[in-house]
């Protein structure tokens, strides 16, 4: 079994890691626009070869992690040396845009993209973080298209699962929507909230005062922004709406503090507090749940 | 020494067993409105005694750690037990309400009372949780009153640093607005997103694929109730600006999102992240500072 993997960063070298780890027998090739990050993967051992773009396009299974962005100049110089036999996947954050790319390059290759988007990460990035364990027990979402060979699917399932992942499948849509909601939108709230008192006259005094809640809060404001640019343009739509709906409820705990309606933000937080308590136990059977 | 605990809570049980660490010849007293976090205080040998309001008032310290909406009906209470060498302080996280209550209530004692508040907590609460070395290291910042003797705000220092605590001094006006900014506003956000998703219909779907970024988001919201409706009531003038404020930036990055402008995307996540990078290796050297 031949696999490759485009885009030798934190998920990409991890990915490749744990496929060397579950199938010895493998060989594992890649590539990256950025030598550097090559020559780190060669050093690491997390890929046996570096590989050209038609040699990528004949393995068995084919890995794309680059950054959402780059997928469609990616999928445009990728599309005419991808063999049949090659099942397709990526791991981008937003699905919806990677979809309308890859119909729009591959043609009737399309049946073998599988997208994909594995729940995993950490704070540092980079193929030197990438670790073979990063995925065990870790959601992997599949977004299957209506055009793809089932077979393909279930290639993709079972690598994934080989990396010790929890494989699930949602339209591409609700995963887009799903995502805006638990992971984009927190995003852009703690980017906007450290931007907002770095711009402060007192700043200094501030962060001075800034402590450990603060430092949770504002953890995934030290991701990279270009990928986060990326998927807030790419989910453009769902995370916008979010952000509405988020303004909206902050805009009604303002106006209880205004009117000093201490019940109101009693109930809000008691209800918070609960759920949040529900989620961390893993005890979600208590949740509204007209999803399906 | 003679020392008194109002409160015997994460804070106020934290703060006994770091003065008897200190001061071992110290006798530290204390009560609480619940009965089992007495019987648990002295069970933990938080305390060596409980006592009455009577007996706390003739303390030669007296440490007020209840939430703080409970503070003006204690201070009621407490007034006309108060000896005059009786040096009081608090460990409420607002101040301008706490202060407005002891200048009421205390008269001339108003002298004896030097407010504080110290900078640290953990995720547990309670006299369970309490830990003679949770301070250390950590701020403790006081908001001394015209009134004080300047004796009485000595005395208060020297026991938080006997505590391992840095004392640093703010205007109370100047502390809650930091506050409001640092610690408030990231709390009712947390509480807010966690309650906007709990509320939809396919809140179980949401929290299945919330991930480690949305734990340490919403870790906050974790917090009680109680004691964040007082606070968001107690500091409400200043937390309602606060929220303003970042419903303003949030829509300006919603608009950026709408109208596809990456760069002002980018923009904006460079700055906080590097903001927060520069935070969290203490160097605080770059940031504006006319707070002086």
């Amino acid at each position: 079994m031949r696999i490759g993997v485009i885009g030798l960063g934190l998920i990409g070298g991890s990915f490749a890691l744990a496929i060397r780890r579950a199938h010895p027998s493998a060989v594992v090739v890649g590539t990256d626009r950025d030598e550097a990050a090559i020559d780190a993967a060669l050093q690491r051992g997390v890929v046996d070869a570096a590989a050209t773009l038609p040699e990528l396009g004949a393995c068995d299974a084919l890995m794309i992690a680059v950054p959402v962005r780059q997928m469609p100049e990616l999928f445009a110089r990728l599309s005419s040396h991808l063999q049949s036999n090659c099942v397709v996947t990526d791991a981008g954050s937003t699905k919806g845009a990677v979809i309308e790319a890859a119909r729009t390059t591959f043609g009737a290759h399309v049946a073998q993209f599988v997208p994909g988007h594995p729940i995993a990460g950490r704070e540092r990035s980079g193929v030197g973080a990438a670790a073979g364990e990063l995925f065990e027990a870790r959601h992997v979402v599949l977004t299957p298209l209506e055009e793809n060979d089932p077979a393909a699917i279930d290639r993709v399932e079972q690598l994934w699962q080989s990396c010790g992942a929890r494989v699930v499948r949602l339209e591409a849509g609700e995963h887009d929507r799903v995502f805006a909601a638990v992971s984009h939108l927190p995003h852009i709230i703690a980017f906007a909230l450290v931007d907002e008192l770095a711009a402060r006259p007192n700043a200094r005094q501030l962060f001075t005062f800034a402590a450990s809640g603060f430092r949770d809060f504002t953890r995934i404001a030290g991701s990279s922004p270009d990928m986060w640019r990326d998927i807030a343009l790419d989910n453009g739509a769902a995370l916008a709406e979010e952000c509405r709906r988020i303004e909206e409820r902050l805009a009604a705990l303002r106006r209880a503090i205004e009117a000093r309606d201490g019940e109101t933000l009693h109930t809000a937080m008691q209800r918070a507090r609960a759920a949040r308590e529900h989620w961390m136990a893993g005890e979600l059977a208590g949740f509204r749940d007209d999803a399906a």
